[in-house]
Formats: C-alpha cells, structure tokens, sequence
C-alpha cells in the first residue's frame, strides 16, 4: 500500500500530445467535424488521462459501504439497518447497481470501509473497515486524520490491484444511511457554499427533514470549524470512511493514469476531497451525471466537471457511474472503429 | 401495406392500467422510491406504450436515405454525393450509426427513399425510392402529397415487418445532404417559429450559409404556403422523401404499440409532422436526446417530449437513438431484476 504522500506526489497533468492525436483522428472519420459533441470531448479525454487512444474493455466500479454517527441526529428516512442489508443486496446482485453494471459489462467490487452491524464475512466482500461508522458529527470529529488518511490509502490500494489486473476504467459509487448529510457538510466545507444551498432530501426526509439535515450540518461545521483548504482535515472532520475510500480510488486513477467515473453527490464530495489534496486529479475524473441533490452541481462547478447526464437520479450506488459506462464506450468505439473520409471514399466539404 | 387512413385510426393512448402497474412495481424495489428519476419514468413510459412490462430486446435503427432538390440554393456544406457515399459506407459498417448500434446491440435498416446518384443494387440496402430526390422547395413543392402519402406508408410498412418479427424498440435516423434546410422549413411551418430561430450550421455552414439557409427557409415557406395544421401539406411542399419514411416508422410503432426513439432534429421534424397527423402518436415517441441544432428543442417543447440525453451531438443517422437504446435497455432492466425490499430483506423508511 502506498502511502497517501507518494500517491499525491504521482499525480500529473493530462496527456495534451495525446489527446490532440485523438481529436486529430477523430477528424478524418465521417461525420462532420466535432459532430459528436461531447462523444468526440469524451474520446479525447480519456485518450488525455491513459496517454493512448480511448479504450473501455475492463471497466470495474467500486461501491463502498460505510455507517454514519450523524444517523443519531434523525437525518435520514431510512433506519441504519439498511446500510448492512444493501451490502447484503449488492452481494446478491439484487441492487439496481449491480443491474446497471451488468447491463454495461462492468464488474462491481463491494468493499465495508466501516458498516455499523457487523456483516461476518460475507462471500465477495472486501472488508477494509475503520470502524462500526463513523463519530457523530454534530458532536466532534466523525474520525481522526489517521484514520481519514488510512481509508484513502486503502481505497487507493484496491483501485490499484484492479488496475495491475487490467481495470482501464474505474466507477466510484457508495452506501451509507446519512452520507447524503457528511456529503452536503464536505461540500460547503470546501466550496464555501451555505449549507441550505447543499443540502437536499436524501433518501426522502421531507421539508421538516431537510430543515434538520440543514442545522446538523451547520453544527458539524460549527463544532469542528474545517479547513476547508486542506481535505483531509475535512475528511476527517466531517466525512466518512467510504467516501474516504472512494477519494482513494480517483487519486490512484489519477496516478495511475485511468479515467476514474464519479457517481452522484457523494462521489463528488469524496472528489472535492481528492481535488483539494491533488487539484491535478481532476483531468482524471468523469462527471457521470448530475445528481438532484442540490449540493452536486455546486461540487461540479467548483471542480470544473460538466456532467454527461442529467436523469434526475438520486441513488447512488455507482448508478450513475454504470450508465456512463456505456457513453465511455461509445467514445471509445467511434474513435476507434469509424471508417476515415479517406477509406470510406467519402467527398469532403465543398470547398 | 396499410393505407395511411387506417394506420392513422390504428393509433390510441397510452395504456395508463399498464404504467401505473409499473411504478407500482418499481416502488417495490431496493432503492428510495422515484430515486432513479427518469430512468423509471422511461421505464413506465415504455410499458404505457407496449401495455406490458418494459422490455428492449430486439432493437431496430433504421436509417433512410434521400436527396433534396434545395442542395441547388447552396444550402450544405457537403456535396450531393455524399448522401450516396454515406449510404455505401453505412452499408459497409463504418459510419458513427453503425459503430453505436453494434455497441448498443441493435440492428440497423439502410432504406433509400430517394438518393440523387444510383446506387446500382447494393446488398442490404432497402429500396424505397420516389425519385432522385425531392425538387427544389424554393421554386415549388418539394413532392406531390400522394408521393408524401406513400412514402410514409412504406416507411410505416417497413416498420410494420420488423415488428412482425420481434422488434420491441425502433429507432428513427436518416442522412441527406440539404435535409436540415428541410426539417427547418418543417419546423417552422408546424411549430409557427420564424425562420431564424429554427435554423442551424447543419454540417457546417458557418455564419454567412446559415443566413442563407434562413433565406431559403423563408423563400420555401413563402412560395409554398404550407399549411401547419395539415401535415401532409407540409411534408409535400417543404419535406423529404426520408423524413416521410421517418414519419410512417413512427405511425407505424404507435399503432402496433411499439415504441420509437426519435434521433435528433430531423426525425424530430418527422414526429411533428407525424403529430400532427395523429397526435395520440406522441405517447410512442421518445426523444432520445436534443441535438445541438436549435429547430430540434422548439421541436421538441411542441411535441412536449423532454429529451434523454444532451450532448451537443448534431450528426443524425440515428446515433442519437442508439445511445438510447441503452438507456431504455437500463430501464427494462432496473423494472425487470431488481431486488425487492421484502425478497432482500431490507427495512423500509424509519415510520
């Protein structure tokens, strides 16, 4: 396992020289040119982050589960039972995430970075547990930064594992009852936005329900005061083990140089995270669609990332990230199966 | 082949027993309910056309072919004899639709509807033709109304046997140099819009073309006086042979009860022109995405359908469609094998 300095120290800018050779490729097929739109921006920057033209053979996405003390504060709709059970469902193959990520040929690692009940040791599940959840929030710090900086190193880790076996595309979905609130804490912690504008109705609260979700984050960020420059004192202020875990796996992927697909709100907390400990990671990472939680556009624009769909979800799991399995792939097939105007014997533009 | 008149008395409503069944369902399975947004509204539209449980498993793209006399008023970018040049190399499976349909796993139908060059007889190509393209809107009718009569019929007869032999999903796409002047003559006619504001580059015209297509648009309109109201007037006068093909699959689909994506501006000048005829038909019709031409969204917020997918993709042929395949593939899927909260065990909302 690489250290978290090492891993940040890894991290570099796009591949310009590759991504123009794919754009320049991409203009000889026939279409008319850039007819693609955000297909052809896709294809080249994917072809920016591997250093090679766009390919999606092994595409992998990690839902990571983990509990949350801020449950104790009634912000979710759910008991937190569910989070265990879910587990239980994703390794069933029953969740709508294993659906999706069968119907786009992705494999799905399920990975307990700290479920509250504990689980035994269920068939396929990777355990990498920090604890049973998290602190509550609302009261003190949810983990310490040891902690924080071990659950990053550990999703790190098992992004590159699947990475040495092939894994050429990395999905980031979670589980977790109350994430949605250490999401929206993350995300005014480090966008500066108030925490009414990021904070939405999760699983279902209800309008009295995201009132209260709105004042527990105003009092994790009062009780713990964040830095909102320096991630992992957010993290671990105010954040969770899985979404530590999935910062892990986007700087790895950034690292390593394999695109990495940001789900939904969470994610893209986890993905400020990343941003702030290596602002280079985001040519890496893919905005797989906009969430409706409130809080994840405002994430999005404060890393720069347009979302390539915007279907009204709000699930998690890597949903998100399994449907943009299929446009990545897209990408990558027009790059690279399309006839030329040249081959095609194709007459260009009149001139 | 079926007489327009009775394709047209063919055409209902949506099965609303059969939609409510289906969010009913889906409000059973692991996920909070309505949390996968449009991709469960998808769901439940296809089975209120279908009448049974969404289900994509047999595909069909079809891509129709035709030229248009206006090409004479400078209208293109391109050359006339890239629609023939196209039409070999969809039927050689170079194309941008060839390379999303096969990824999509969905078949794709090559009609000729009326392309200015013989093509001789190449195989796999469907012949549909009403003469070497239509005439130039500009100095008069684009095509008799009995050549617009029957050029929907074949298409809707063309639609008509894929169903017959288990297409559950068809996908609407064409290719035409001068066929964007077209489907803006259209758009404006039916929607009421000026010229300007339903007029784009199409292949790349730049600035100064784009004004003359607005020109030509306005010369089109005015020397024939199409009547919006009647959309066979308006298919004749200011139409295309492949866009009248276009407009049969998508009768055809909502009278067997099948359901048609619409691709991008030009088949979405189809469906108003289809609408207009039936306009139950719109229930069947899904508008996979909105293209990057600005007629396509006055298009669509005419029809009333809100598009899938936005990604600044104006190349037609029917990639639109195909990148929806997936998306209804997704639906079928999420209605079709997910787990219940009572099959996974999983505890519903804190009461």
């Amino acid at each position: 396992m690489r250290p978290l300095t090492k891993l940040l120290d890894a991290i570099g800018g796009p591949n310009t020289a590759a991504a123009a050779e794919a754009q320049r490729h991409l203009d000889t097929l026939t279409k008319p040119p850039r007819s693609l739109g955000r297909l052809e921006e896709l294809a080249v920057r994917l072809a920016a982050v591997s250093g090679r033209p766009p390919r999606v053979s092994a595409p992998v996405i990690f839902t990571f589960a983990a509990d949350h003390g801020v449950v104790a504060e009634g912000v979710s709709a759910y008991p937190q039972s569910v989070t265990a059970q879910m587990v239980e469902n994703f390794l069933r193959g029953g969740a709508a995430v294993n659906v999706l990520a069968r119907q786009a040929g992705a494999r799905v690692i399920v990975a307990d970075f700290g479920v509250a009940t504990l689980l035994g040791a269920p068939a396929g599940l990777v355990s990498c547990r920090f604890g049973p959840g998290t602190r509550n929030m609302a009261q003190g710090s949810a983990m310490t930064r040891e902690q924080a900086t071990a659950a990053i190193e550990a999703g790190a880790a098992l992004a590159d594992g699947v990475i040495a076996t092939g894994a050429d595309l990395l999905g980031t979905g979670e589980m977790g009852i109350g994430n949605t609130t250490a999401a929206s804490a993350i995300t005014a912690a480090v966008t500066g936005a108030d925490p009414d504008a990021v904070t939405g109705y999760g699983t279902g609260v209800g309008d009295e329900g995201r009132r209260r979700k709105v004042a527990v984050v105003r009092r994790a960020l009062d009780v713990n005061r964040p830095d909102g420059a320096d991630g992992l004192d957010v993290l671990a202020k105010v954040g969770g083990f899985e979404i530590a875990g999935l910062t892990g796996v986007m700087l790895a992927g950034a690292a390593r140089r394999v695109p990495v697909a940001v789900d939904g709100f969470i994610a893209g907390a986890a993905a400020l995270i990343a941003a702030t400990l290596a602002p280079a990671a985001r040519h890496a990472l893919f905005a797989a669609h906009r969430s409706a939680e409130p809080g994840h556009a405002v994430a999005l624009a404060h890393l720069g990332l347009a979302p390539y769909l915007d279907l009204d979800m709000r699930l998690g799991e890597g949903t998100g990230a399994a449907l943009f399995v299929h446009l990545a792939r897209a990408a990558a097939a027009i790059h690279g199966e399309m006839a030329t105007f040249k081959s095609a014997g194709v007459d260009g533009p009149v001139p």
